[in-house]
C-alpha cells in the first residue's frame, strides 16, 4: 500500500504524520510525503528552502519507526492540489493523507482550495486531517 | 478502534464499505452505520424504509466478514453533517468514513454540503470515498 502525505511545507503537521504513521503500520505500506509549490515568480526561495529542511526533518520520523518514506519537493508550475493528484496517478498511490486546517483572518475555519481539489479529482480514498 | 461510516441511505455505496471493511480490518475495529435524515415534513416515509433496507443489507456484509457492525437510522431533526459529527463525538469514534460523489444536473462533481460540514467539523480524520 503506498500512502501519499501531502505537506503544505510550513510547520510538521504532527497529527498529519502521526496518522499517516498510523495507516502505514496498519497497512503496511510505504509513504510519500510531497510538497507542491508553484515556483517561478509564485514562490520565494526561503519557502523552498523550509520545505526542504521540514521534509527532512518528516522523513527521520518515519525513519525512526521503521517505515519506508519518499520526500518529493514538486516545483513544476502547478497548483498543488492539481499537482498533488496528478502525482499520485503517476505513483498508482492507494491513499492519500491531507491537512485541511485553513483559517481565514477572523479565525473561521475555511475548505481550502487545495483540499476540495484533492477529495473531489484524487483516483483514491482521500483523509482529511485537521 | 472505531470507524463510522455515514451512509446516504440510497444505493449501496459498494466502494464506501469495501473502504470501511479495509480499514475494519486492517485496524481490527469495528463499524458503525449511520445514515441521518431529518424526519418531520421533510422525510418521506419510503425513504425512511429503503434506508432501513439498505442499512440491514450493509450489516449483512460486514458480518459475512466477521466484521462487527452496528447500524443506525438518525432521525432526529437535524442536518445530516452535523448529526453525523454529534454522532461520531458521543460515540468516541475514531474515523469516520463518507462518500462524497455529488453531481451537478449538468453532470459536474460537486462538493456536497453534507460532506463538508463533517471533514470541517469532526474531530477525528474523515476519509472520503469517491
Amino acid at each position: 500500500m503506498k500512502i501519499l502525505v501531502g505537506y503544505k511545507g510550513v510547520n510538521v503537521g504532527k497529527d498529519l504524520i502521526e496518522i499517516a504513521a498510523r495507516h502505514a503500520l496498519a497497512f503496511d505500506g510505504q509513504v510519500i510525503v510531497v510538497t507542491s509549490m508553484i515556483g517561478g515568480s509564485n514562490t520565494d526561495p526561503t519557502e523552498i528552502k523550509v520545505a526542504e529542511d521540514n521534509l527532512a526533518e518528516i522523513q527521520s520520523f518515519f525513519k525512526e519507526k521503521n517505515i519506508p518514506c519518499e520526500i518529493h519537493l514538486l516545483v513544476r508550475g502547478m497548483e498543488p492540489g492539481e499537482d498533488i493528484v496528478m502525482f499520485a496517478n503517476e505513483n498508482t498511490v492507494d491513499e492519500i493523507i491531507i491537512g485541511v486546517r485553513s483559517r481565514s483572518k477572523v479565525g473561521k475555519l475555511l475548505f481550502g482550495s487545495t483540499s476540495q481539489v484533492v477529495i473531489l479529482q484524487a483516483d483514491c480514498p482521500v483523509v482529511s486531517v485537521k
